[in-house]
């Protein structure tokens, strides 16, 4: 945001300002990944993002599937903005294949995932089925030898040598609720 | 799910085993809220669940506006899973009036927001709109008497007074692809 309104330079305090840290955390979290500011200076904006981006795994791209094409699954594969962040959606998997994607990506049989993953090697999948098959599908897919799942499923999915990143919708709409009424 | 399956009663070392923590740490958070189990027996699954959905205010009902048609507000209107929870969409806003919802919702201009609110009272409203436009969008709902905000921008929203509940979708993925670099 501060590189697209032309801002070169920005102090820690400021930086702990926008995020509820103080400066210090701010200074000490990015010392642990090496030195990017200049004391007195600032941090360089340019240099500070394209530093966060390699910390983060960023500057490189990624191939995702998403596996499910309900609500969840095709409004991920219609959201634009992962691709501009590196995050690429290649194809989408359902058990149903008389669903049509409105944005040109294939929709495969899960049938074929075995077949898709051995050759493609996709880095990412998306779990967007519903809980009660969330594990057999995640699992299918570990086994064919994904490494990285994306979690929309309200279950805790653990694969040893897998990562894991969930988005508990359901769960966050709960502490709404409890916020509400207290 | 302990319901679903016909299990009648749950020990706090069964619970605290299917969400990583300690038995005492199970023991000690229902502590904080009463007493719902009995020493050596455990917990009644239906009570336990009943008080938890109380605790969470899960027990009322809400009506939610999602501000926003593009890809996440059109799923996020066509997911029946928040309904079974108490939540349900009533209406979906948009500054183009020209797009279509499949499931019968009301398509409502932003420009009626506000007779909207005011004649409605609707408990919660859902920011799906893209950032640069999300604090104007959330700062108006807020002046228009929304007390709520689910919140899917990629932006800190804070007013006086108001509940925020945030999914980060974009920070999720960022994990993600630090983990698997690390």
């Amino acid at each position: 945001m501060l590189e697209e309104k032309g801002i070169l330079k920005v102090s820690s305090s400021f930086l702990a300002r926008s995020m509820n840290l103080t400066a210090s955390q701010v200074r000490q979290d990015f010392c642990n990944f090496g030195e990017f500011g200049q004391q007195g200076y600032g941090y360089d904006v340019i240099r500070l993002k394209n530093e966060i981006l390699k910390i983060l795994g960023l500057t490189k791209r990624y191939s995702v599937i998403i596996l499910g094409a309900g609500n969840i699954g095709r409004a991920l594969a219609g959201y634009g903005g992962f691709l501009r962040d590196g995050f690429e959606v290649k194809a989408v998997f359902d058990e149903k294949s008389d669903i049509e994607l409105e944005n040109g990506l294939p929709l495969l049989s899960m049938d074929s995932l075995q077949e898709y993953v051995k050759q493609e090697k996709p880095d990412i999948a998306v779990i967007a089925v519903p809980g009660q098959s969330a594990y057999e599908v995640a699992k299918k897919a570990v086994d064919f030898g994904i490494k990285s799942l994306w979690n929309f499923a309200p279950i805790d999915l653990k694969f040893d040598g897998v990562c894991v990143e969930n988005i508990f919708m359901s769960d966050s709409l709960y502490v709404l609720a409890y916020k509400m009424n207290h």
